[in-house]
Order: C-alpha cells, then structure tokens, then sequence
C-alpha cells in the first residue's frame, strides 16, 4: 500500500467534486429505529449506524440480546472504535435452537438481566446511540414482555437514538418508532448450502 | 467510564455463556452480496459488514459510487478501523436531484472513473472485500452500463465477498449474487419531517 490516502489518490485522479458539504438538522431529534425482517442485513444495519456515529463523535452502547455464546466479527471490529463505546455481548443463543443447552428460564431471566443493563445505560444519560441488537426476537421468544419494552422506547430520553433490531417486530413497537424497515429474503447463500462465512455472515 | 471493560461488568454481574463458541466454515467462498430496496440500511448494513470484516482481520476497500460531496459520519468512522482499509468516496451527489450542479456527462464520466479503479482494486487480489456502495443506483441511471456491472460481477475472484448496494439492483445482477435483501421501508422520520439526523441518517 502506498503512503498517500485513498481520498487524496482519487482526487488527483478523478473527477472528485469541487467540495464538499456538510448538513446539519436545524433541529437536534433522538430517533428509535426498528429494523426488522427475516433478510439479512439487521444487526449488520445497525453496526453500521454505531460506525457513522462514532464518526461523529457520538458515545454508543450496544447490548445484544441472545446473542453472546458465538464469535463474531463486529466484536472485534468495534474494539477498534475508539470512541468511548460500550458493548456487552449479554446473550446465551438463540432461545429453542436445536443444540442449545439452556432452558427457556435461563433464557427469560438472562435477557431479564440485560434488559436491567439497557434501562440503566439509558438512565444514565451518558450515551447518543442506544442499539438493542435482538430484542424483537427476546420479545417475540417471550424472554421479556411486550410492555416493558414499550416502557423502554416511551420512556426515551428525547435526544437519545434508539436502534431495536430483530425479526418479527411487534406492531406496537412499530407503532411507536419514527423509522422502520423490514429487511426481506430475496434471495440467501445457506439456501445453496453455503455454509455462513467470516466477514459476511459472523 | 470504568476502567473494567464491558464485557466483564457483564459476566460479573450476568448470567453470562459458559463457553464462546468460534464458527469455522469447511470451505471459503467469496460472496457475492447485493443490498437493495427503497428503506433505510443498505450503506449502512454494508458499513456494518465492513466492521465485521476488519474484526476478522480481513482487507477491505470501499468504493461509494455517487456519494462524495456530502459528508456523512461513516467516513470518520472508517478511519479509526487500523485494519489497512482503503475507502474512496469518489461521486458528486445524486445525479439529477434537484441542486446537484453537475451535468449527467460529468456524472457518467465521474462514474466511469470509480468502474475502473473498482477492476483495479479487484484484480490486485489485495482485499478481502470489496464494497461497491450506490453501485445499483449509478445503473439504474445510466451512469453505468449493466453489462458492465455483469462483466465485473462474472470476474470475481472466487475468495473475494463483493457487495453491492443500492435501490432498484438489476434483476440481472441480483440472479449472479449469492444474498440479496430488499430493504423494505415501513416507516421513515422524514414522512414526519423529521431532518436527518447525524449518526443515524448520515
């Protein structure tokens, strides 16, 4: 690799634009954001919002659901952020997946724990970006309750963006959100017994 | 922030996995990945599968087709991923859109430019992955011709994962990929207008 950078390569080359702009909201909004569907995309959606955060200089917690008993890439990938962020990897597997060795109890009361964790980090005043990774899915599993998340969302800071993840978001979650979208299936590599590959799918 | 880290406040406190497991495929294959459809999360879930890639330890470059003129947060963000990454916002905005001052012939030509250093950073054999970002849009508005896109597409390395994103991808193009998703959109904040938001929408 050269020394130049890559933004500096492609302006001496290219035809880059005269300048660049740089938009601000007249009016500061903490968002919740739903991002659900069974297409993937999801958790990977909202690892890329935590990047454009911390780009701006934005404090970031991210509390995955379930999620936590197998590696994957952004675990390392978000180490590398250095910008005062917090991730807590909570979960102990998808909940009822054949091979996973915990009961239905210790699923409730472990994203019982971590919905604990969420209501504090959210108390705590100290973040920009909230991600609950998974928590339509710990809802739709019945590991926590339709109205303790609604309370969680209801009872956002106003500034605070808050990003929930997961298939089959409950209509009343999507009520309350400002921007939703449902990541769908067109077409997925497993489906031609392609096994999930690093960098892509973990 | 204390000096413990996340993660082990979690496993003190938590009822944490007992063991982590690492996924290991039998065999690599390089994806091919197109990100589609009119939601929110197409750049972003290709931002976040860059974040999973520099986790594994792999090589990225990032070519945005069209977005270049405009700041948005992931560009700060990238460069604090000490992975070796390459990322080149080469366009001049949203051609045709209303205040973009460049002509559809500086956009192609513009377009043109960023086709040819995408073959050259393909056929290097340096990287990992290659993210193609707006690759779809720049198609659908010519800027880019489809057998152009095919033939790159076609020439893939076979353990290179390329991503393309972008609303409204070729049927052509999403019948050569592996994993398509369509990002549907359910609700969006600027139906309520709501501005975008930095760290969420740019």
């Amino acid at each position: 690799m050269t020394e130049e950078k890559p933004q500096e390569t492609w302006r001496k080359r290219g035809s880059a634009p005269e300048r660049i702009d740089h938009y601000q909201p007249k009016e500061r909004r903490g968002l919740t954001v739903v991002i659900t569907g069974h297409g993937k995309g999801k958790t990977t959606s909202a690892m890329g919002m935590v990047l454009r955060a911390c780009g701006h200089g934005m404090k970031v917690c991210i509390i995955q659901f379930m999620k936590g008993d197998l590696y994957s890439g952004e675990w390392d990938g978000l180490k590398m952020l250095d910008c005062g962020l917090e991730h807590y990897a909570t979960g102990k597997g998808f909940c009822g997946l054949q091979g996973n060795p915990y009961s239905k109890n210790e699923h409730r009361a472990n994203a019982q724990d971590a919905l604990d964790l969420a209501r504090e980090k959210m108390a705590s005043g100290r973040f920009d970006l909230l991600v609950l990774d998974e928590l339509n899915n710990a809802l739709k599993l019945r590991l926590v309750d339709l109205e303790q998340v609604l309370e969680l969302v209801k009872g956002k800071p106003s500034l605070l963006h808050l990003v929930l993840t997961g298939r089959d978001a409950h209509p009343e979650v999507i009520e309350l959100a400002d921007t939703v979208s449902e990541v769908r299936e067109i077409k997925h590599a497993y489906r031609k017994n392609i096994e999930p590959q690093p960098g892509i799918d973990y």
